[in-house]
């Protein structure tokens, strides 16, 4: 069976460097499958990154593969992470990318060799020891074991005793507002505000009021997401990542 | 043999909804190829998307299954289908995605099962469908066969006895403007008019031309097209999807 | 082992034509890995594709073949290739994009044959040829060998005496400034200039420099590259492709 590698990259689409990790990885690994979850994170966005990887890597198959490589720090001091979790593995920076692994995830630093280009570990560091790792190499044989990763979750809302207090997470290309209040916990009836604006109370999903109306429902990853139908909420509310939501 | 499933969608690239989709399907049909045709097909626009679907679709092998999600309804009572045609198979919103397949294609209505996230059926409803269609499950385990699906062809040009009347039907990135009539039937020396402006006579393809001219020719879906060399027809004329050509 | 296959175009990704060749490539040589490089070449930009193809073909494993089209000229008189390089092979319209393969490679022309869509060479004529070659068909069997393929390689940087005088040869999505100054071959000390500014003496990485601050380094392709540290130095220097540089 051949592995499946996922890319999940800041690099955008034009440029030479998706290519060129693809051919790493293809010499490394081929006949692995090579599959993009995204280039387009916003350069640098780690936290983006983070989201997206934390909506994505459990729903593949086991002995899959994951290059995650959002990495301001290219180059830097900051360490370059294997790790494996699930029976699938990863390779990221350690910058905070991989903190949606669970608790006994076990993760080794890569060493850097001579050779390594500073500004594109990505081909050069990364997607070697994630080939390697398609090709059934032992995680351990990769880097010595760490048990201090960069661990940097995103934030998580709180109960204030009345309703929980969250905040805006992540905003996709449709402008919906995707908050951190875990949909299955918010009381019947209470209505979501954010940054002040009271979207009223959770509807099943947009498809629910007419075109152009605000509405909060429980996202497809089970949180309080607020949308406008056919348009778009961070726009309308002129709210982004990290505006207060409480529900 | 790996079976092929690919992706024609309006989800973007940027977010984690594409991610999410290739991992079910993945889970489910490992090691199925998957291929993206487009996740850029702007939001919500089911025609632009039949458009492509009906220019794609029928020049892959036999045993492909494809999954086209433009679906601004979705979570309300529109039906979920999947489909078989020509030895390949199909899942979509019954929104009239599905319409260019030929007349004798097959339909089952899709059951919503429990769980499925309202405003994401394409992860939790279409992928797992287009999974077990990869893996050989017959079309009819899928869901109880139709004969009304929603069918809303791209109009077709009218021969009016003296030329064809016909419109935009699709305008590509470049500014291209694709007609609805087919290039075969125009007789020879008739002049183009789209919107009022005459074009000119069909040309060869737009190197027949200096650059920023406008040329009408038969384009490689067999149909009129209107072009400007190095240049959009679109900005240049004004017109869009809808607009009356002559030929 | 299913044989790879790279796409380069400039076709962007929201239309039905990457689509289309992806069809015909699975048609002909399913189960070939289809490899998207990028479809996002700035359109007609053949240098930027013989860049981006200089940079990535190279790393690909021995038996891949690589469709590389970027082809203001289609339907014109410009030759159509198929070429093999160091265990590779490649097709591609003859306007130089395949300048960066080695002296030995070899080249044939292949014939256009009735029914190709003179604006769609790609999905007619090179998939096709890709699909064989990638199906192990020999290259002499797709066309007859020539021996003067259009050649226009990038233009290399010149040593005055003092310091090397070259120039900006590509710009990326960052808006960092590739230029055709081989790094190894820069002198200690020797301060970079380009467009007048003086960028100063050559860092290892961005990340050396505080965040806003102009750079010289030697990037991944083992040129002088200069950057902002997350920004931008085109639009901070108001340089492009074909700027001078010195070091």
């Amino acid at each position: 069976m051949p592995p499946i590698i996922t890319l999940l990259t800041d690099f955008g689409t034009r440029d030479n460097y998706v290519g060129e990790v693809k051919a790493v990885l293809a010499s490394h690994a081929h006949p692995a499958l090579l599959i993009d979850i995204t280039h387009d994170v916003p350069p640098g966005d780690v936290r983006a990154a983070q989201y997206i990887f934390s909506r994505v890597w459990h729903r593949f198959p086991q002995g899959s593969v994951h290059l995650v490589v959002v990495d301001p720090g290219v180059g830097t001091a900051r360490r370059a992470l294997a790790a494996e979790a699930g029976g699938q593995f990863f390779v990221a920076p350690d910058n905070g990318l991989l903190s949606p692994l669970p608790a006994d995830a076990r993760f080794v630093e890569l060493p850097v060799r001579d050779g390594v280009a500073p500004t594109f570990h990505a081909r050069d560091l990364f997607a070697p020891a994630a080939g390697q790792l398609a090709n059934g190499t032992a995680l351990t044989h990769l880097g010595h074991v760490i048990s201090d990763p960069h661990l940097a979750p995103l934030p998580a809302a709180k109960w204030d005793g009345a309703v929980w207090v969250g905040e805006v997470i992540y905003v996709d290309r449709f402008g919906t507002l995707v908050t951190n209040i875990p949909g299955a916990d918010v009381e019947p009836g209470v209505r979501v505000k954010v940054g002040g604006t009271d979207v009223g109370t959770l509807q099943r999903t947009f498809g629910d009021v007419p075109r152009g109306q605000l509405v909060a429902f429980v996202g497809s990853g089970a949180a309080v997401e607020i949308a406008v139908r056919d348009g778009s909420a961070a726009r309308l509310l002129g709210v982004g990542v990290g505006a207060e939501v409480r529900a």
